[in-house]
């Protein structure tokens, strides 16, 4: 299993968290992602390790942006 | 026809719009909803005059509350 952590920039509400839950959680081998709207932290759980660029494309996709 | 304006808390981003604008929009005799994310300031436009209360619950039930 594998666990990675990306900060998003502009979640600014629940719906927020959801549109980038939802679309990371899209990409294929994710299991699980945690969003922790204060911090912007998203926490992505998959059983073997996700390109980052799959999960900056799905961040860009839901309407938001990696912090780095 | 008839316009009312209200202010309404906690709009933090589109989503939060869409939300309002999609409750409110349901309230029957309701022809058409504008908000205004930077102030707040939701606008609605009917018929004939709809009752306050039926708008107040729209947005409550959205999730967000009424300034006033």
């Amino acid at each position: 299993m594998s666990t990675s952590t990306y900060t998003v920039q502009g979640m600014t509400c629940a719906h927020c968290v959801n549109s980038v839950s939802a679309e990371v959680g899209r990409v294929p081998g994710v299991t699980a992602v945690a969003v922790d709207l204060a911090t912007g932290t998203v926490t992505v759980t998959s059983q073997s390790p996700v390109d980052d660029s799959l999960i900056r494309a799905a961040v860009d996709e839901a309407g938001y942006e990696m912090a780095n």
